[in-house]
């Protein structure tokens, strides 16, 4: 992802309804914050928005949570999703390495969206399904955990699915070419969006552990 | 794979050295036929045999039987492997429906190439991952199994992967597009050059379970 940097984007951000500004002040107690039992779905790495935006209008009974690292890209979500009146959105500028000290066995899904592969064999555990964030989730999820993975990056997919069943998950559901199939309740990243176009085989992944 | 009837194929099969014509008869005793204590490896759906006839070629201190359903299809395997003089080579005419009536925990590795997809969901369980099949696999594998698999069938390689790791398999290795990678090693089979050379995705997937 290429940043632009943004004038104000702490300011802008701050004012923000959406904003979470103070993550682990929230640790243990999301639900209360959304002033409901539905269940929490969270994005790492929810770039401009448009995937978890999309889902928080369609899904108006889950509550969603989207990450971003970038605040000059969280910005550029906040710009979009203002315009919006959605009780069950929130955002937050957040490293996902520290995902462990936000969250306290409160998400009950995980998407990973088109994740930064990390290539060489050295950044692996950067990976954001290497065995080190696997065990980071475990202490976020709820009993149940679900991940649900989209990528062009074959390499990363094909780590990712070594990684998820060495570590116990099941896989619930697999697409190796996702714009083949019916997909007609898909929602789009904006990466997925330019990808797909150019006729990039998209990989999909969901995966639970009991 | 279409069938072209080949006269006297049941004489020409009888006749070839490489052919067990009593299969059941040496259930437990394979290692014995083959008079030495290597692994041995089991190609289920040999074909025309290019790929088992390689790799004997290749890996002398591994024992290859090859199963073949039709003999039609056996006898062109045979017409091929029966030029060359190998000692850790057999073939045999049989129905994988009864492999656990052929073999006695004493299979190494089983390779399924580009077996038949049977896309319809009424026949999942003849596709040759199915639980029931796998079940019968538990039955003639040594202590650690070892499924390899080649396809060009993105539905079936799919559902190979639900299904192994749901019955408890690892995943040792996976390709999503076999001839993007270094392949220096692969052995071809009559089916794979076939559509590789057309361009066709080539899966491979290799699992084991302790």
């Amino acid at each position: 992802m290429r940043l632009r940097n943004v004038k104000n984007a702490k300011q802008i951000i701050e004012a923000s309804k959406y904003a979470i500004t103070n993550p682990k002040e929230h640790r243990g107690h999301y639900r209360q914050l959304f002033e409901n039992t539905s269940p929490i779905h969270l994005e790492i790495g929810m770039g401009k928005g448009s995937f978890i935006l999309g889902n928080a209008l369609a899904y108006p009974n889950i509550n969603y949570i989207g990450l971003e690292k970038f605040d000059s890209v969280l910005v550029r979500a906040i710009n979009k999703i203002d315009q919006h009146e959605l009780s069950n959105l929130r955002l937050m500028s957040a490293d996902a390495t520290y995902i462990d000290e936000i969250f306290d066995h409160e998400i009950d899904t995980v998407y990973l969206n088109f994740s930064d592969p990390w290539p060489k064999e050295r950044h692996r555990d950067r990976r954001l399904t290497s065995k080190l964030f696997l065990e980071k989730y475990d202490h976020i999820f709820t009993s149940v955990p679900n991940i649900i993975m989209k990528t062009d990056n074959r390499h990363l997919f094909e780590y990712s699915l070594i990684s998820l069943v060495e570590f116990g998950y099941n896989i619930e559901a697999i697409s190796l070419d996702l714009y083949k199939e019916d997909i007609s309740k898909n929602i789009q990243t904006e990466y997925e969006k330019r990808f797909s176009d150019k006729g990039e085989t998209i990989y999909y992944l969901k995966v639970s552990k009991n």
